[in-house]
């Protein structure tokens, strides 16, 4: 079941070779490495437990939301029923955990602050998972108290990559520092490019169907903007549809808010905010022309992606 | 949440003294370090991380199962819900690792250690769990398939909890083996007569409903035995009963095949010599006349626990 989900077999337990997922996470914990000046195959086993910390909260999530694909496959409990799906989880929580008995060649209490470090940036998220389910059915939440939630639920991670792979190459407090904050920024810049896609993304591309986030009620950024922002009859209507159930009129209807409001355009300026500061936050670290290029690279994907 | 779990909060949030539970686990670590001549202080942080990783099991078990009550209160996903539980017993898994850090005097190796050894057992709890939920649909489930199951799914948590206890008091490789193996029969002796009472518990002292596990079709030793031992018709009977609904009438043929075949006699047969096991397993360690008492007082309870 492990396997499937991360795209190496197929549901008859067939080899397969396909990638599932950006990889984002694990990719920016070897960069960080290499950015400071060591080497990243040190970093490997932590990228990987990274990764498979993600990959845990995703079997779990897909649960939760009952969601029968991700990257245009059946979801493991779709496939294996939710009882499994719920252990096949724990199970990959504890493997990341472990992962980390395979790093080499680091002090014992570096071996042990990387362990708190991925554990406490497990928890950030799940606490950042847990307020966004509870934000579902409240029509207060404002983009600050939204901002907060996105950077528990998907920034601590990704800040956890950068931080532990210059962790791995540099002892400097202060570099270490900056690739976290780094990471915190591009962490919000990521999950608000992945609401822009929740609700305006290709369905092809995505792999999720159009106007997802809208249907499944989801706090999104431009949901929470538009709920903020939105004056008398239209505040009204929003607050409606939310507290109804919602079918392609309301879809439509929510759509047509969002475009009055311009939330598609506050959120991407928000994407690009967040990214550049987490280029700047950067600068002081003095990375090498190379390095540099490499974490503009990577913020031009993450603000153009499509998927 | 997690403090209403562990009975320290009503549901309201207001404080309570309550136990819930036995808390086996963590008075069998502190029992060990002590009896190894260790000072069992310093093993409270181990033995609370193993208590919660009990408990973040038992909570994701209560969303699996639908159960409703658990020691004669509402369960945790039947109050808030089943997506915040599954978030809440996420969260325990990881405040039970990072409880170890707070381990003190102890040097780095053998934290690492510790920290390992609580996350394969916690692996193999889960393994242990999954294997229960594959078996519930089959028939074809030997005793011994059965005992190699709750090995994992019970005693690897029970004999961590042994072993992590001794590794604090001891670095006698020879003493903290036995201490494991005695867990482990400790632990199959536990479940066994958790099955036993699962079946002819008394519901007031149990706090589960009556026969609750014939209800839900557990595969649970005393069914075990009965299909592996029960002859032409009545193994039909059996059979047809666990591939249909299970109504007051089937539970009533059940109680009285499982009564023809002597089941209760000889699952409690298991549990004393599981027991005697796990005492004559420690004989060879020498432990002093009082926590030689100790241990047999544990098993004296164990065997003739009715909750």
């Amino acid at each position: 079941m492990l396997k499937y989900h991360l795209g190496w077999l197929d549901d008859k337990g067939k080899y397969q070779e396909r990638t599932v997922g950006k990889r984002l996470r694990p990719t920016l914990c070897l960069f960080a490495c290499e950015a400071v000046g060591g080497d990243y195959h040190r970093a490997l086993p932590i990228a990987a437990a990274i990764e498979l910390i993600h990959n845990f909260s995703l079997i779990h999530d897909d649960i939760q939301d009952g969601d029968i694909q991700r990257h245009h496959r059946p979801t493991v409990w779709y496939l294996w029923g939710k009882e499994k799906a719920l252990y096949a989880g724990n199970a990959m929580h504890i493997l990341a955990n472990l992962a980390l008995k395979r790093v080499k060649g680091v002090s014992y209490p570096l071996q042990l602050q990387l362990t708190h470090l991925l554990e406490e940036s497990c928890l950030e998220m799940i606490i950042g998972q847990f307020l966004d389910v509870s934000y579902e059915s409240r029509m207060d939440i404002s983009v600050e108290a939204y901002l907060e939630m996105i950077k528990k639920k998907t920034a601590a991670l990704i800040a956890c990559s950068l931080k532990s792979g210059a962790m791995l190459g540099t002892n400097a407090t202060g570099v270490i520092d900056a690739f976290y904050h780094c990471g915190q920024n591009l962490g919000i810049a990521f999950q608000i490019k992945d609401d822009i896609l929740g609700i305006w993304g290709d369905e092809v591309e995505t792999g999720k169907p159009l106007a997802s986030d809208i249907k499944r009620k989801k706090k999104s950024l431009p949901i929470v903007y538009a709920l903020e922002r939105a004056q008398g009859k239209v505040k009204e209507e929003m607050k409606d549809i939310y507290q109804g159930e919602i079918g392609e009129r309301e879809v439509t209807a929510v759509l047509g808010i969002l475009n009055c409001l311009h939330a598609h355009q506050y959120a991407q300026r928000l994407v690009e905010e967040y990214s550049q500061r987490a280029v700047v936050g950067l600068k002081e670290v003095k990375l090498s022309s190379r390095a540099q290029r490499e974490m503009e690279e990577i913020v031009h994907f993450l603000v153009g992606r499509r998927f």
